[in-house]
């Protein structure tokens, strides 16, 4: 297997990559080797029709119907699928261990993520290395994929030993080569600040789209939305069954961000019903003060 | 006083026009003559430092210090201070009836507005118009003002009585001249749908910032928000005080759809704690497919 490394300060293309899962993340991963690494070989497989599409869209050179084809000899594979199917995944995964070098996942929740690892992968939790690209789109599937998704932007690594801590070191250069900065974080610190800045604002939203669909006003508010209704639930149009997995896979941290925005909702709310003017203003300023400083 | 009419397919240049309130709203209306109505004399007026503000970016001809003197042969008063001052400035308004023509305010509620207007402007009712452009920005001031704020938005009425269906007829070609859509709406139900797309959304996201920042990732969340969580709250920087009296202002109608979402929120909870994967996502799917259908 080709070892990707430095290399007079280049990295070296790896020499094949399989991708499970081609939604927009396992393509936008396809589509940024395309745009990076012009020698990369890239398989990929999905369990719905999402590998055909991206092989038709270019992003793959090979559309697998079996994992345990599409991993074979690759140097890294990239676990994109929903949370909720990793499991299952890790499972298989095991079984092929010996065609593939590393392993590394893309799910937005980490602690369930790597204890099913832990469960599942057998000594392939030595080459196995949790990760989250902070990237996305209210798009889905590969026809959402973009060369550029990850760029710029932070890929989470959260090393459980030292032999996952050198998996990192060799797959970190590449995906700086991507162009995405990559850190290094606890899985318990992520899980509870990914809660309150994405799981939570993503629950926020639905609820408030439900709310708005389902109430009297909801045929006149798709065609009378302002910028602001439009922003606030653009994240709104993601994929339910995605979420619903990530929610219910991190659902103690997300049920804490949820209990603090209930408190704020029934404390402004007191005020009213009260009409409590000064206080209501003062209470939204504090909001609107911390939003001015989100950068 | 000169007459805006259409002559000849152009809409005339009102000689002279009054903006009590300089903000956002009253600043960008101020920028947009400047743009359509080269003739047109803008006199301003503002509580605090905004006309000052305004006349220094050149929007205004003038920064007047007193109401009396803002009015003085306008033909068009626009009274954009936030809905809680208006009912005082209705009052004033009403003593100065005789040096104005026409009077139409930018309330982003309607029922108390008129309401208001009704006990206070006496003789002068019959020649005020009930109005509310709908364009806004988490932005706010003059400085925050701009020239095309009202292209290609709706701009609606609610004119109470003949006479009020008078001054539309007659107003309504200035503001289509400034880029705007005119439509004519029944206060009630402008009150309900707005409650629901605009003042509940901006009540939801005070409510999320200030769970958030109140919470253990107040900081973290500042510099690592991805462009989800800063899209969902881009209106949580809007002006407190405005917002705290539009809620007050329309309380019933944004409690009802407060009751929506809650309860929304709750269906959604309950699926959370019992883990029951098919069904939240059923629901959230509910919310997306509507999401996706807003145009």
């Amino acid at each position: 297997l080709a070892n990707p490394q430095l290399f007079d300060g280049k990295v070296l293309a790896p020499g094949k990559i399989a991708i499970i899962g081609t939604g927009l993340i396992g393509g936008s991963i396809a589509a940024s080797f395309r745009r990076v690494f012009s020698g990369t070989w890239i398989r990929g497989y999905s369990q719905a029709n999402d590998a055909n599409v991206a092989l038709q869209l270019g992003l793959l050179d090979e559309a697998c119907i079996t994992v345990e084809a599409c991993v074979a000899d690759a140097d890294i594979v990239f676990l994109a699928c929903p949370v909720g199917a990793m499991p299952a995944m890790f499972e298989e995964l095991a079984l092929h261990g010996a065609k593939f070098r590393w392993l590394t996942d893309c799910g937005s929740t980490k602690r369930s993520v790597i204890a099913a690892a832990r469960v599942h992968l057998g000594p392939v939790f030595d080459r196995y290395l949790p990760g989250h690209p902070i990237a996305g789109s209210e798009r889905h599937g590969p026809a959402g994929a973009s060369a550029h998704l990850f760029v710029k932007r932070n890929w989470l690594l959260c090393p459980q030993s030292p032999a996952q801590e050198r998996v990192a070191e060799q797959i970190a250069p590449v995906l700086e080569a991507l162009g995405s900065q990559v850190k290094w974080v606890d899985a318990l610190s992520h899980d509870e600040l990914f809660a309150e800045i994405s799981h939570f604002p993503h629950w926020m939203v639905f609820a408030a789209c439900l709310g708005i669909a389902e109430g009297p006003h909801g045929a006149a508010a798709m065609t009378q939305s302002g910028a602001g209704l439009k922003d606030t639930t653009r994240i709104g149009a993601s994929s339910a069954a995605l979420w619903a997995d990530i929610f219910i896979d991190n659902r103690e941290p997300l049920e804490a961000s949820l209990d603090r925005f209930d408190l704020a909702l029934k404390q402004m709310r007191t005020l009213l019903e009260t009409g409590d003017r000064a206080s209501l203003t003062a209470m939204i300023d504090r909001a609107s003060t911390w939003r001015k400083l989100v950068t």
